[in-house]
């Protein structure tokens, strides 16, 4: 994926991305839901005059950023992919993680296609249409946060913001190529993002190299964007989860992984399995009544299933409506367990820089393949399985784009510690290095 | 309410409080459920001993304790309260507030009887019998640490450890005379503690003055006991909050309470109103269709109501199967809406000291008088109506003795800010010279 250098003046990088979004025609259409041309130009010029003065408040100043459908921009109704919410109030201020955005002079490009309410990992919307794959338009982006993947994947933005939820970054990362992030949930603040789950509902970056997503999470989290520590892919200690989280997966995926265990392995990293599954499994077991998640946003959504129900995607209003079945008693165990399982899978770690897993099974498969409610729902539910794990145990999670021919992405992820966010990500940039995908 | 002064040796006023249970035969069955008189014999002299040779070990040392019946001493079944938990597994170690006693010297005299899983406020218990009010046998005690407050109030014990989840530490203070305190919520750990509500759950003293409670707090907490910072009643500001929750209050409360708000006010404290009512009633409005507790009880208890229901109290038992109609969305809703609501109040006490107020608004009413289920039900919800809100809000609450006569006793609730629970104590302390409550 070529990129310009950002050497180059942010006002000429922000025009030729603009240019392809609307070279793009219908599908740019698809792929961002609203363009922000011209107050995006004076941003740029004045990234521009700022760099210009040795005046650069950052990494992230300039750089063309785009954000998920459903952030807060002060004076539009958030609509988070749905037709429901055109008519919604406009939102009084900007969300949190878009003022601190525009704080360290990045250019709000557009606001980028989703999954309705992020509501599902496939990337379809039967509103704003679904964008293509970058890689083959004829398949899956991803999701939720279909947009934001294929725009920098397509380089018309170079950072996208996400959110994840169960996989909602890092899907449309894997599956588009690139490096995509899903932080510890306290990491980043969710104030004027619209909720999917309070629980479980994270902010991240989506974008081509882990320095980018290591400066952009620092943006996010309102830190000072440092540089990461360098460290070495020699010594570090990988676990590998094998079991259920390498199961039903297709051959080129495990290719592409066991391929990049070995190159690790090559360099000096200890790579070695860990047995995991009585944990990992936890969260499925659990959640075969309902989900958190589901529960969560039948209270979100109380009103509008009952009196517009019609105004929904049918399968996300499918999965609301099964959220409504579930009783407060299991939430509340579910959400004991969860309280038990957290520290029990953090002790299992403690001997452990990082676990190594696919980030989903499956290469994007067609759009056309995935129409029947029932395997859009087993593919659904397959893409989010191994990144849901992670937003469960709320540990942070970071997608590789492993080196590819002429073939579609596979992701690799790196899952950290919880609250050690900055050590997966200077860990992710030795890998990246190693494993030359950026 | 005579005490001997802790200069008695331990043994010699631990040997007097077994021989006053021994002696009120039945009833003192009915006030404890276990009585360990060799344990609590050796505990005695060995802090005789301690304390004859200067090395006590802080104001607990020597101090006649008595613990509720929902926590864990290792090698018994913890039965809180119920038939159903006779059989149940020993527990493997003391709880942890146990421990603690212990290590603070205390001498732990027995357990005592409760409401049935600490679910109603009345204390009333069909299957160890419902110990008699301390100044009216045939009152109700309150609940539901019944046993806890009768026991202190008889001298059974110079302090007892209750748990309060909407009122069990404070109602039984109120109704039988006592000094009562519920904590933030985060100050004492419950583990080892049967739980009802994984969210409400607190644990505190139950005690003759202000300065034992406090002491108590501290070894529950962890915290090495110091006394208490001197206040002066003169300048506390004191927010009343008339409305809801003064309302179907008793004459003789109101009396006893006003009484006491012009004896502050005479004495230099700023006595003014508050109105609140837009938040404290919040709760209520809120859990309509079912309460937090009664979910979280129907998820502790899910087994056992279906598989075991003839064996528990059927009060209890319906309050559990009405917290198994809530849905997962309507909780979720409730926990969300509290989580705005606990900053809104606290933004509204930052000029206050504290709030204050009645406990209960009745006096202990007959136990003949509340046998039919629907008196029950309207006396439990009056009783539980004003302590529970603070736990809602999670704000440290001191129910102090009011002054009297002949009669019942009244409590007045002092209410303060989020984790400054010391500075409520210190406060309370003021309160108590000043009213010669103590």
């Amino acid at each position: 994926m070529t990129q310009r250098s950002t050497d180059t003046p942010s006002i000429q990088r922000l025009e030729l991305a603009l240019a392809r979004i609307t070279a793009a025609g219908d599908e740019g259409a698809r792929i961002f839901t609203r363009v922000y041309a011209n107050s995006a130009r004076d941003a740029a010029n004045a990234s521009d005059r700022r760099r210009g003065a040795g005046k650069a408040v950052g990494p992230l100043d300039g750089r063309i950023v785009a954000i998920k459908d459903l952030f807060d921009v002060a004076g539009e109704a958030t609509t988070a992919g749905s037709a429901l919410l055109r008519d919604a109030a406009p939102a009084v201020k900007d969300a949190v993680v878009v003022s601190r955005l525009r704080a360290a002079g990045a250019v709000i490009i557009g606001k980028t296609n989703m999954t309705e309410f992020a509501f599902s990992g496939v990337g379809i919307n039967p509103h704003y249409g679904t964008p293509g794959n970058a890689l083959d338009i004829s398949r899956i982006p991803g999701g939720s946060s279909s947009g934001a993947g294929v725009s920098v994947a397509r380089c018309m933005a170079e950072i996208a913001i996400g959110s994840d939820t169960g996989g909602s970054v890092r899907i449309p990362s894997a599956l588009n190529g690139l490096v995509g992030f899903k932080p510890t949930q306290a990491r980043v603040t969710r104030e004027g993002a619209f909720p999917l789950s309070f629980i479980l509902d994270t902010l991240g970056p989506l974008c081509h190299s882990v320095a980018d997503a290591a400066a952009t999470d620092s943006v996010l989290a309102g830190i000072t964007p440092q540089a990461l520590p360098q460290r070495d892919v020699r010594g570090l200690r990988l676990g590998v989860p094998r079991g259920l989280l390498f199961s039903q997966a297709q051959d080129e995926v495990l290719g592409a992984v066991e391929q990049a265990l070995a190159q690790l392995a090559g360099a000096g990293a200890q790579v070695r399995d860990e047995t995991l599954d009585d944990l990992l499994g936890e969260p499925f077991r659990l959640q075969e009544r309902g989900t958190l998640v589901a529960a969560e946003a039948a209270w979100i959504h109380r009103d509008w299933v009952n009196s517009r129900p019609e105004e929904y995607d049918p399968i996300v209003l499918g999965r609301i409506r099964r959220g409504q079945t579930l009783d407060a008693a299991t939430y509340v165990g579910i959400q004991q367990a969860r309280a038990a399982l957290l520290p029990a899978l953090d002790a299992r770690l403690t001997q452990l820089d990082a676990l190594v897993l696919p980030t989903v099974p499956l290469l994007a498969p067609r759009i056309a393949d995935v129409q029947a409610e029932e395997v859009f729902l087993r593919t659904n539910a397959l893409l989010l399985r191994n990144p849901s794990v992670f937003n469960f145990f709320d540990l942070p999670a970071l997608t590789l784009p492993l080196p590819r021919g002429n073939g579609l992405a596979v992701g690799l992820m790196l899952v950290g510690r919880r609250g050690q966010d900055r050590e997966l990500l200077a860990l992710g940039a030795a890998v990246e290095r190693q494993l030359g995908s950026h």
